[in-house]
């Protein structure tokens, strides 16, 4: 096939980076659970040298946060280096599982979890860096990669652990087969009119009727047949952005609407229900990411009102189960919060096999550039289907990436650069780095000149 | 009631401590999840000053770690100090669950769990240490001020986010307030006989026949009614270890069993029946612990025998539907994973209201010391009883501790000075911080030696 752009070598060392954005001085990412998200990312750099002994090709990854912590976010990817320096990059890009399977199996590391929280997230970003390198080795988009291999490849790049009471090896691999047919149609349809968006961008709970409105009615224009709203702090509120949204876009385009796990089981159906006159397309995070069997009596309560959840699902063994009680009617998942590429192809697998639809969270700083790989490899390889379902879209921070999202008339257009989409601009990094990069030695200058 | 020997005052600074033990080379703490754990504790100290500007009383506590990644763990808690540094000490004796909510509800932070892992812990250890503080201030040790605490008081101590289906303030209240009803007799039997513990030091993994025969013989002339075995790693070995275990042990000392986490739902099942000949009390951590309908699973498959769980298990959101699933005969809490006392507090209520009979979590390093003053507590105050009831005990690191925990003829006696029990000795903190402390130093030397 094409060239092999990344030669063989080791890797040599693992950067890290503490980049934090001043989101929340205009309450961009505004909600019921989290009214002033400073959106960060704990960024990682696999540094590779090739045989020769000169520098070889970098991989990105990175844990998405909200600001304070971000701090131990990078120390938990520091814990993993042990791991990295020396590992060859023939065997980390020919089989990315091996890593993911040291990293979530180093018993002493697995106590401060198991398989959630800070440890699973940084184990996350430093194998999504691994996929970057290996996407980057194959000179393809991730996407393209993953729903081009050999399904066979694919089923031994997941951790059946915990699993194979809902889904085994073989039914993984009976449904990749299944998805090899008509796989080439997809992809050139995929090229040709991407992949459905969502857009949350208007619905932040901190923005006024007006900005609503306004961004509401530019949604709409811009293609989009979903919006969402931000709900769950005082019910009159949401009644009115309900009416003014709804009375914005009209009876045809979705509204989804999002507590940001805000209620117990019984408030998330009486808050709900009254706010069904609206016709919302879903009802998401209505509740603990934990409580399945509270999402079961909130959805059997709430239809044909939809319930999604994920992004705060921490990992597999969650998902399966929610599946299997009959929790959700739409899987969120997150590029960033469970254990990268190879964890999100188990839960993939699972919702295929569940028969429910994956819209995937996105967002934060980075997570558009990330997720859009996951649901276009779903498309292609395993669902087969766009149909109802779309990624979340949201309009902040894409300018710091180096192959920032592209989304056209509602839909994100199919990354065509060989990797992840995951590396950040330098001067981003430089700029925005806590505490010393340039914009906040700047803030705290003149935090010091107001105090004076 | 006692002189306050704890002044008015504020937290002055937060102090914290890497410290790890190199119980790898002895196997101890081996099981079939965790090979070689280098038992750690990521130590807080709460240091205060009083109102005339000198020191004041210091509160302690810590998450248990095993090794690698304890350096994470002092982060996160590091990461907590702005909740902490200028609040009065009034405020947090009086309401710790003031300081408790502050700690979870902090928004950012939040994005990092929610309320699970490495944030999660950090926030049970500086909790706790509150807890160490008020029970000072009290005069008493934890479990008295508990036990003595006024039912409403309790109840505010509690965030019943995400409970109201299985438990209301009201309900718990009630349960707290029936408790009272022969509490002082319980208390004197309490101070008399102690409570009733178990044994693990025979059974992990790494011993040999041998070692397992003469510990297990050594447990049951000690006054031991149950021990425990760890198991899953090889069922041949299992099958033969059981059978050397009961044969020393005779037939009426329980012997529970525990597979850490190693098992798939079918292979539990399997694997627990092939050991059924050897009639073990519990299974312990049968599968993962976020799985709680494949607990519900095993349950019902394994019967007579029980199913036990919950040193792993995260939150009260997660124990919640464990018991709603009927998932467990037995609740371990862990005094060191969830968010600290407040959290205990709602989970042994939610037992109670499930009539589901409580056996902590312990071993490790001082998690026997803080949770028999929980399990105290719900004996006094909640369960009103010990039948079926045992706190583990491990035989470890005791030493390091000002007040270790005292175990007779079976039972903790239950500890009479004011605190959470959690002090560790001075000369220990500073021989065994990581990497620095003496044993460390003298430790890398001689493997310099070796190599050299």
């Amino acid at each position: 096939m094409s060239p092999t752009p990344v030669p063989s070598g080791r890797i040599r060392a693992v950067d890290t980076h503490d980049i934090r954005f001043p989101t929340s001085r205009e309450l961009d990412g505004s909600d019921a659970m989290n009214p002033d998200p400073d959106y960060s990312a704990a960024y990682v750099v696999l540094r590779t040298e090739s045989e020769d002994g000169g520098d070889g090709p970098e991989g990105y990854g990175y844990t998405f946060t909200i600001g304070r912590g971000n701090e131990v976010q990078v120390a938990a990817i520091h814990a993993l280096r042990h791991h990295l320096v020396g590992r060859s990059l023939d065997e980390v890009c020919a089989n990315p599982g091996t890593l993911y399977r040291d990293l979530v199996g180093d018993s002493q590391l697995r106590w401060l979890g198991p398989e959630k929280g800070v440890m699973h997230m940084a184990i996350g970003a430093v194998v999504n860096a691994a996929w970057d390198l290996a996407a980057k080795r194959a000179g393809q988009p991730l996407w393209r990669l993953l729903a081009e291999a050999d399904p066979a490849w694919l089923v031994e790049q997941i951790d059946f652990r915990y699993l194979t009471d809902a889904l085994t090896p073989a039914e993984a691999l009976e449904i990749l087969r299944r998805g090899r047919q008509g796989a080439a149609e997809r992809t050139a349809r995929l090229l040709r009119r991407g992949y459905p968006a969502y857009t949350t961008s208007p619905g932040w709970l901190g923005y006024g009727d007006d900005k609503l409105t306004r961004l509401a009615a530019q949604a709409v224009a811009d293609g989009f047949r979903q919006i969402k709203l931000k709900v769950g702090a005082d019910l009159e509120d949401d009644v009115r952005r309900c009416r003014v949204a709804r009375a914005v876009i009209g009876p045809d385009i979705r509204m989804a609407i999002d507590a940001n796990q805000r209620w117990d089981v019984a408030e998330a159906i009486r808050w709900t229900k009254a706010l069904a006159e609206f016709d919302p397309y879903w009802i998401e995070e209505p509740t603990s990411p934990d409580d399945v069997l509270g999402h079961a009596a909130i959805r059997e309560a709430v239809a044909p009102v939809k319930v999604a959840t994920g992004e705060h699902v921490h990992n597999r063994v969650v998902f399966k189960q929610m599946l299997q009680a009959g929790a959700l009617d739409i899987v969120q998942i997150d590029a960033a919060r469970v254990g990268g590429v190879n964890e999100n192809l188990a839960i993939l697998l699972l919702a295929a096999r569940f028969g429910v639809p994956v819209c995937p969270h996105a967002g934060g700083v980075g997570l558009c550039e990330l997720v859009q790989h996951l649901s276009m490899f779903d498309y292609v390889a395993v669902s087969g289907s766009t149909e109802n379902r779309a990624i979340e879209y949201v309009d902040h921070l894409h300018e710091h990436f180096l192959e920032p999202v592209v989304v056209r008339e509602g839909h994100y257009t199919a990354p065509t650069a060989p990797g992840f989409s995951a590396a950040m601009r330098p001067e981003s990094i430089a700029r925005y780095s806590f505490p010393d990069g340039a914009f906040w030695t700047a803030d705290r200058d003149a935090q010091k000149g107001r105090a004076a």
